[in-house]
């Protein structure tokens, strides 16, 4: 037992692409040799992308799976890796035919053993048990250059008493666990949290792998990390990078033999080599997460997806202000389209911010009044309309009208529509389908709109200068749609509606449960209608990175047909 | 152990609607009660709608269906009730904090007992590893009248040797199991199968209830039924229809005596009452079937809702016919509303046809010409579009004017719009996104185009009549968009392509799975590449009724970014 090196390689996958996929593996694996590593760990799935969803239910692609990764075996040496794939071959032992989330131990061009996942998320944004079957075999142990290595994946280390605690009975002396871990804000302390409540009950170091990059609504933050027999990081990643990090950790004593490691698997000795340094990069700020979640997720929606440039709606307003920032950072300005689409009612001052917003971002910006449109469907409708006040209904007609406009132009030069509707609209329903919610990704749709503005100041702050121009951020919400419109005619102030959705989506209160706490109950019970009436709508948005505990889209699936009000 | 009088109480409930739900069981069992039954039964989670999705991770939700349960317990007599909820009582034992899917055996204004379903699907439609922890309890039985009942589950009965082998064991002489069942063509006739399997392992009859009516993408199809000892039908409700259906049926001896019956649950004895005339409704035919299925799907989507009126685009083809003759079959031609929307390339026949139809069917129809709107947009779009030839980006845009008109008259006139794509347009993505798929329910998202032809023979043989114009039924499919266009231009002819489809949807074949069968190479690759690139397409399509084996939608959950081509 000495010091051990490691890579773990937070690797940047696509789901169902497993050439690329090994490709890459095989890269990091480079590197690691390079950096003469005792053992190079892969993220979960890493050779399918994680999550693959329905394609497990493809018996050629678990057979795909499989191939790959004996593929990726035969080309090791010396440094150990432990690789995330889909394992069938005893799925028969399953009566529906469900594989097995697996971790092969490769080296010396051989498989020397398989973990199998026992512990299957089946919660939130996670589906396993849709997928997989949960390990059945006794755990192994492998003895790497005289230290005791236990293997693990992702949900397994939340699992109190679980394959952590057995490992270490049978004598860990290290413990890898392998991630797909997908980003909130928060998360990554909530890892830390967890893991230690895991060496409290093993006393032995835990290192730990996580993919990057985003996956239609998933981000994948890395942020890969080691912790010692004490709880204590020892090493941590950037958090959103890519990397193979490089980092040296000393197992623990473990007398403790309940199992004997079955593989000595190192084929030639460690090499002479200096100790590494160990980089422990800070935790980012809340915000600074955020944003980085943002813009991690709509570059690999975009690019992932065989886009580079993406256009929307530039209104003038706080929300697509943002997107247009995010998207900036994501892709470069050269990839960015942004188009005012003025109508009868839009204020010259909305018009003017744009513009000066573009013209900061140095994105490409057009103007496109909606005038000839508008005025066109108010004389095919006038006929069918007479004798009935304009409503909503005159007013979605508009939103409607931009968002022909705008796929028009997504279509003509192969450019994505980014929508620009935030959490809280999307929640109470302050939206027009087919309008505004119209496009391919909705950057900011698990962002409340308070959050907005903090983080449209916290990238000013960060550029040191007005890139969102401050009028953006002091003039009232607005719509445009009608006259003089403003968000509070429909909608509680921000500052109490946001707080009370918070409640209500992200911890499963109730409207009677928040009456009970002191809430006001016409508010609340308001509030909490909209909340339930606008599943529709959510169910036709596009996807957006889930940068929240709880998401709408996959995190929450709520019934459209529900009659629940949770009066009490 | 005489002959017992069971009413399967096939109602039609809505999720979260706990109080609307209570008064129908209630008012079942009064049914059940005069027609001197010693047993009614009543669809699994009955008191809560099926599924309720994430309404049960709010505790509140839990607390007030075991309220509603225990209130209806209150009211029951000599009848015993089988009712399914949601338990919460003991889910503290489940660290995720999980509820039970529950059956509670009432009778004597008391709850007798409680069932704990064992077996949780988790898979195609199906998620309850999210929501429930599966029964723990040894299995109880119940005396009723000297008869010794089991209670099962729904999938329990779906499990060689789970709980209906160990209630036979136990002394079981009848075994009653409730269900929320989804519809697809053919199930009745797998579900009689799987009992039978069952029967076969334990000679003991089975009695069947199951729910009626569409809740989102599901539909219940009822058709509740019993098999005596030997796996004979010897009852069967009517499919698709709400009611309380009566029959008795005879228990088989069963000296088996490992569990002993815990309850002697008959406060009262059985009074004087002649023998039922069993009714054994025959099975539909699978195109009756089918319509039927597509029929209660659109009126409960409709209805409970809390709409009443409908309006589609009706083009003169094939698909918004038969979704015009479905929606006046669900809802009544007073409340369904046609609307032509000629464009600059429309034919006189598709106008004459639509018309046709619309009087036929007897449901308002208006002709709104799109050709204003379809000018302005070109002459504002003609300065970006400048040097750029016309191509799918123009056709798109009239579709997408389409959307917004029929939106426009369903936001004022407060309808619901009906989109009439086909599972073959959808799996292929031959749709405009905001245009011919904006709507709230896509009646015909889970039939096939050949499957559309037959339907509307069908309908019309049913009629006796020419219902659907006999040209529509003859002329070659066209979406009119550019002068000549056919669908043929764009796609395999749909002989060709919808049993390709069936392959690579339903039975999660690959490219190279269909090649290596002798399959067009190119053909079979390039069908599958546009199913996998239209995902993104489907993910913002409305919610429509399942009526196959596997649908668009829940029942299939691909990921959008996805490089897997199945190739080998």
């Amino acid at each position: 037992m000495g010091t051990l090196r490691i890579a773990a390689c937070q690797l940047n996958l696509v789901v169902g692409d497993l050439a690329g996929n090994c490709t890459r593996i095989r890269a990091a694996l480079d590197t690691a040799e390079e950096a003469a590593c005792d053992l190079a760990i892969f993220p979960e799935l890493a050779v399918t992308g994680y999550p693959p969803e329905d394609l497990l239910l493809k018996p050629q692609f678990v057979d795909d799976s499989q191939a790959a990764l004996r593929e990726l075996a035969a080309t090791t040496g010396r440094c150990v890796a432990v690789i995330g794939f889909v394992d069938g071959e005893e799925a028969v032992a399953d009566p529906t035919g469900r594989a097995f989330n697996a971790a092969a131990v490769c080296a010396g061009g051989e498989v020397l053993g398989v973990y199998h996942k026992r512990a299957l998320p089946d919660y939130g944004v996670f589906d396993e048990e849709r997928y997989f079957t949960p390990g059945i075999h006794a755990l192994d142990l492998y003895d790497l250059a005289g230290t005791v290595v236990g293997i693990s994946i992702c949900e397994d280390v939340w699992v109190a008493g679980g394959p952590v605690r057995e490992l270490a009975a049978g004598g860990a002396q290290l413990i890898v666990n392998i991630n797909a871990s997908p980003f909130h804000v928060g998360k990554v302390d909530e890892r830390i949290e967890v893991l230690r409540d895991r060496i409290d009950e093993s006393g032995v170091p835990i290192v730990y792998v996580n993919q990057v990059g985003g996956q239609d609504e998933l981000v994948f933050d890395g942020a890969s990390f080691a912790l010692d027999g004490s709880g204590e990081v020892v090493a941590r990643a950037r958090q959103f990078e890519e990397e193979v990090f490089v980092f040296d950790i000393d197992p623990v004593d473990n007398p403790s033999r309940d199992v004997a490691p079955v593989e000595v698997v190192q084929p030639a000795p460690a090499p002479v080599r200096a100790a590494a340094v160990n980089r422990v990069e800070p935790a980012l700020d809340p915000l600074a997460e955020l944003w980085h979640g943002l813009v991690v997720g709509t570059r690999d929606y975009v690019g992932k997806n065989g886009f580079s440039d993406v256009c929307l709606g530039l209104s003038g307003g706080v929300d697509s202000s943002l997107v247009a920032a995010v998207a900036t950072d994501a892709l470069g300005p050269a990839h960015v389209h942004t188009v005012a689409m003025p109508s009868r009612f839009s204020s010259e001052h909305s018009l003017a911010d744009a513009e000066k917003l573009a013209g900061n971002l140095g994105v490409d910006h057009r103007v496109i009044p909606i005038e000839p449109a508008h005025h066109a469907f108010l004389e095919m409708l006038a006929p069918e309309f007479a004798g009935h006040d304009p409503d909503v209904t005159e007013e979605n007609v508009q939103s409607r009208i931009r968002g022909v406009v705008l796929m028009a132009l997504a279509n003509k030069f192969g450019w994505l529509v980014l929508t620009t509707g935030n959490k809280s609209e999307l929640a109470v329903g302050y939206s027009t389908l087919y309008g505004d919610t119209a496009g391919a990704f909705a950057v900011i749709k698990d962002v409340w709109k308070l959050q907005v503005y903090e983080l449209c100041r916290w990238r000013n702050e960060s550029a040191a200068s007005e890139l969102i121009p401050a009028d953006v951020l002091t003039k009232p919400p607005s719509a445009e749609l009608r006259p003089d419109q403003r968000d509070d005619q429909s909608l509680p102030p921000y500052e109490v509606l946001d707080p009370l959705l918070v409640e209500l989506v992200e911890r499963e209160r109730t409207a009677a449960d928040l009456v009970a706490d002191g809430g006001d109950p016409d508010l609340t019970r308001r509030v909490a209608r909209l909340l339930d009436i606008a599943e529709y709508k959510r169910r036709q948005n596009p996807p957006g990175p889930k940068v929240s505990c709880k998401a709408f889209g996959r995190d929450r699936r709520m019934p459209i047909t529900n009659r629940y009000l949770g009066l009490g």
